[in-house]
């Protein structure tokens, strides 16, 4: 007979009023970092979960979901990406999807926390499969806000793979970081940030759609199902200078290996339910 | 200066392992029913909460996206629906969305717990407003089995909107009674269920996908984002005689008073993440 034993569970309140909470084995690591606190922990739903400043920022069991629909919407919606930016990131789950885009020839990670980088590698070797010595890869342990602003007409695609607003990443929703990563790209250039719950944050994705319609020719929002963010539904939301993602041909996609995206939702995704649609649109409320 | 409460958190443990916590103000109702355990929570979050057997049904501010898409697929496919039955559904809410469609001649509802309708008409009018008095409305406290296994070729449509698959709900999942459904449908008549997770309940939405293929000749499946619901991601699985939810002219459908449903996106949600799409798909695993 198994002896009874303390149960551990992580809770994670994601409003102030609602959150999720999952079983856990056991913290793999904790540490303070100049940035943020950050831990990982062993999950018996979604094996092991990277939390940092207490938000879950992805898990085994649910990663691809973030890390394909950030990357491949952008990527193939550009005709030939060959110079790829990745703002944050530091778990290399984006950078992995990058590279199974064969005209990529430098893909540059600016992670502002190399503690990130390092958890991830050791607790996360699956996800950060792109930061262990492929030639194309640069890690640049830098601010990129800064590597923005040093930077000008360089980038095919340019990704905000960001924390929430709050601490390190606050300055990652700003109007005048999106003015920059225009100038940081090509001509053609196109990017793409992670921009909350349409359920819980719909002022911020309402003010990044005003704000990136202000600065892009092309605005774009689609969603997809994260079962560890908050409401399960997240959205994205793209700024292009010249590419639209609907007017892509997706009978033309090349096959990827991925477990959410299809070249079948490329366009569909952006079809979005009333509620989320309101938030894109100037006329209405 | 406010004095410190106690704080009440209701959890689900959407699984032996994971769930959702969200803060409650108070308990507005509770009692054992002849079928099952019957809550009504205030919650801060999501406003007033039914909870079945410690399940989330319906939550005030999320409650539209289920009631909206399992009605209005199936309604806006089947070209002329006169006569619908929902099996299950005590709240009201699909009932709600059937009478937005003015081809609707007679809508019954065959709910097998008295005590949700009352609790439902008390604490959640606005889901419970096609309950009070609309002459199309046939309510009967009566076992949806039952029910179907005495019409033969009477229905256009038949909406099963049943709790999980535990308890009074059990026998609503089984190949048996979708066989019953058929009969009970007219010639060219439409189902609908709801199918769970796809994320937590992959061989539940496998299973009944395939009874439901050796059934009708036309099965399809969608999802929707319900954040009170299992991961956030939930399904729904039709089956059809005739009319095809893919065929339909989209720019031809009405418009109709909804928050989560757009003609637009009627045919989209069909086009499913690749990890959802292969619970359809018999060659894949």
């Amino acid at each position: 007979m198994e002896k009874p034993q303390m149960e551990l569970w992580y809770t994670e309140r994601q409003t102030p009023n609602h959150g999720i909470t999952t079983k856990i084995n056991k913290t793999l690591h904790h540490e303070v970092t100049d940035f943020q606190s950050l831990d990982v922990i062993e999950t018996e739903q979604f094996g092991n979960m990277l939390v940092l400043d207490g938000m879950v920022m992805t898990t085994d069991i649910d990663e691809f979901v973030y890390h394909e629909m950030i990357t491949h919407i952008a990527m193939n919606t550009h005709p030939n990406p060959k110079n790829v930016l990745v703002v944050g990131g530091g778990d290399g789950g984006v950078i992995r999807e990058i590279l199974k885009h064969s005209s990529v020839e430098k893909a540059v990670l600016a992670e502002i926390d190399g503690g990130v980088i390092e958890a991830s590698k050791k607790y996360f070797p699956e996800i950060a499969s792109g930061l262990f010595g492929d030639a194309r890869v640069d890690i640049q342990v830098a601010d990129g806000i800064k590597h923005i602003a040093e930077n000008k007409n360089k980038y095919d695609v340019i990704m905000v793979d960001s924390t929430e607003p709050v601490g390190p990443a606050v300055g990652l929703f700003e109007k005048g970081f999106y003015e920059g990563i225009r100038e940081a790209l090509k001509e053609d250039g196109i990017m793409v940030a992670q921009t909350e719950s349409p359920w819980f944050n719909r002022d911020l994705i309402r003010r990044v759609f005003a704000d990136l319609s202000a600065t892009f020719p092309i605005t774009r929002l689609y969603t997809a199902s994260i079962p560890t963010y908050p409401s399960g539904l997240w959205s994205f939301t793209i700024g292009s200078k010249k590419h639209d993602p609907l007017a892509v041909d997706v009978q033309e996609l090349p096959a990827l290996d991925t477990k959410y995206y299809r070249p079948e939702i490329h366009k569909t995704v952006f079809e979005l339910p009333q509620f989320v649609r309101e938030l894109t649109v100037k006329e209405e409320k």
